[in-house]
């Protein structure tokens, strides 16, 4: 019999499993075969999308026979679905593995469905274990699942009085160094950048990530340019890391679709002012960050235009997570309340 | 020889009884005259513009020669100018004074120069004791003598887009009751409220200064509305406990001059915005309280409009001196940072 300290410590090791894997389209997921003694006969981790499975990548280093009687510690419930490679439920049933422990349920609506169906064939199925590990490492994965795209989050620098610029249209630098670096921190925590091509025009933005030191980070996000206006083949954005994506169209919702099939999970609207007020007034943005320059400076150049808000019982309310001083600005970070989800934010 | 803690008693007693006049277009002034030995002989204070100074006040209630040799303790430094009163610094010269101790030097240009008077006619001048209480004492009318007007407060509530009110004009109620009630705790500090006519004729705000459980706090603000529309005979404003006062013009400036004149040394000006942006354009905000609330809201209908600001290099750079959370909103603190105390805010 397997003991509980076993188990435990054969789930940590397939956490840090999971994270050999990319992140991306399917979950970062790893998986650890013990023996009925609690000997470590195999690992596995998931390697993306048509590649095999963390419990089939386990299993595939065992002689035939091999796990008959073992225990699968899986960080996430094995799954019930014929996609690119059969069900890891079936795989394990068929070779013999007399119990499985995983942290987390498959939220799949296609993929759920293993944990019963391994329980139908007799096997002894556990769930829960380091589950708020699990959970803390699928986070932005979960939240794909959970939103049917990536997440949003809408980030813009205003005046006190929620101008991006002043009358003539010159803006840098409205925040100061910590508001910068700040934006570049979350850059860095973000799949992908997207920009209008209004700001590609105005601002030849590099949408690279960099560090304290001015030098790009290891792990750059995609940039990702949206409008109708075409990028002049010598901007900035070309020469970033990664090849930019150019979308035509305002049909967001779509773009988004796009990106979530390229494993983007996590998306970082960086404006202007039209993009992020059509993320706002599609209900897209899942977070909204506004750094506040304390500066006033009245005019027509606001950082939000219109969001489709025509009476206030209507306004887009938010709940505020924090207000932080960044330097002389402040960032508030924000989301939708729960009873304006299904509103313009 | 008076000793120490004598005079400070004293001094301390001189700012009670300073506290006995009304706040306005004069100090408010404590003195106390104490005999060699420390004796009180007289106090005195200043009833309001017309009515003799504190030290006049003390001499008066004493005998012809009695305060020969005595020490007269004033808050503030004896006056040397002649108005509708002569000057303290001679009625105490005259009076036969040996010592003045007072806490602050007098900061006007016609009244100072008493305490090098009364130097050069042989007494003994000190100055400086508990001069952080006297300057707390006087400090809304120390700071009219700085600036040469009544300090102005611009406050207004914005959604964090910066929007005073919906597409359609409705606006009640962006902030909540937490930051509703810290604006009728600041209107109770303010000796004059201030709204435009656009205002009047939209809200009918009865502008009075009401405590936690809604009854009006015994010092009211005086309500002032500027504007050149009419106000119509049933608006709640002309139901204020003080006579409401009405400007027709645009001149700012004639206007706090016209307030100073009636003692009023902190103006509270609620909006709307046209009226804001007036103050801040004119570079009359000595302070600004931004009441945001956790929405958003987009559209034309601004709290903040034209301040005269053409290019981010002319913007209104503030200094935040707090930021607060008022249940779900925000309050920002800020005044003119020193580099734009000659811009528009």
């Amino acid at each position: 019999m397997t003991g509980a300290d076993a188990m435990t410590a054969a789930m940590r090791r397939a956490l840090e499993l999971a994270l050999r894997g990319p992140r991306g389209v399917n979950p970062q997921v790893g998986a650890v075969i013990l023996s009925p003694d609690g000997e470590v006969l195999a690992e596995g981790w998931h390697r993306g999308a048509g590649t095999p499975h963390a419990e089939v990548d386990a299993l595939s280093r065992l002689a035939p026979g091999a796990a008959r009687g073992a225990t699968a510690v899986v960080t996430l419930e094995p799954c019930n679905h014929t996609g690119r490679t059969g069900p890891c439920s079936v795989a394990l049933i068929e070779a013999g593995v007399a119990r499985v422990v995983y942290a987390i349920a498959d939220p799949g609506v296609r993929s759920s469905g293993g944990a019963e169906r391994m329980r139908a064939a007799g096997l002894d199925v556990k769930a829960g274990l380091l589950a708020d590990d699990a959970t803390a490492l699928l986070h932005s994965w979960l939240e794909v699942q959970r939103l049917g795209r990536p997440h949003v989050t809408v980030k813009w620098a205003q005046s006190l009085d929620g101008r991006a610029a002043a009358a003539d249209g010159t803006s840098q630098w409205i925040t100061g160094p910590a508001a910068r670096t700040d934006v570049h921190r979350r850059r860095a925590l973000a799949d992908a950048i997207v920009v209008g091509t209004g700001t590609v025009l105005a601002d030849d933005p590099a949408l690279t990530a960099r560090g304290d030191d001015g030098a790009l980070v290891p792990d750059q996000p995609v940039p990702v340019v949206i409008g109708s206006r075409a990028t002049p083949v010598d901007a900035a954005v070309r020469r970033h890391p990664h090849e930019p994506l150019f979308f035509d169209g305002p049909d967001l919702v779509a773009v988004l679709a796009d990106l979530r099939e390229r494993g983007i999970q996590r998306v970082f609207v960086e404006g202007g002012p039209a993009l992020a007020s059509s993320f706002l007034r599609a209900g897209l943005a899942d977070e909204v960050l506004a750094y506040i320059a304390p500066v006033l400076l009245g005019g027509s150049r606001l950082a939000v235009g219109d969001i489709g808000v025509d009476t206030i019982g209507d306004a887009a309310r938010l709940t505020v997570a924090s207000v932080a001083r960044l330097g002389d600005d402040l960032l508030v970070v924000a989301t939708p309340s729960p009873t304006a989800q299904e509103g313009a934010a």
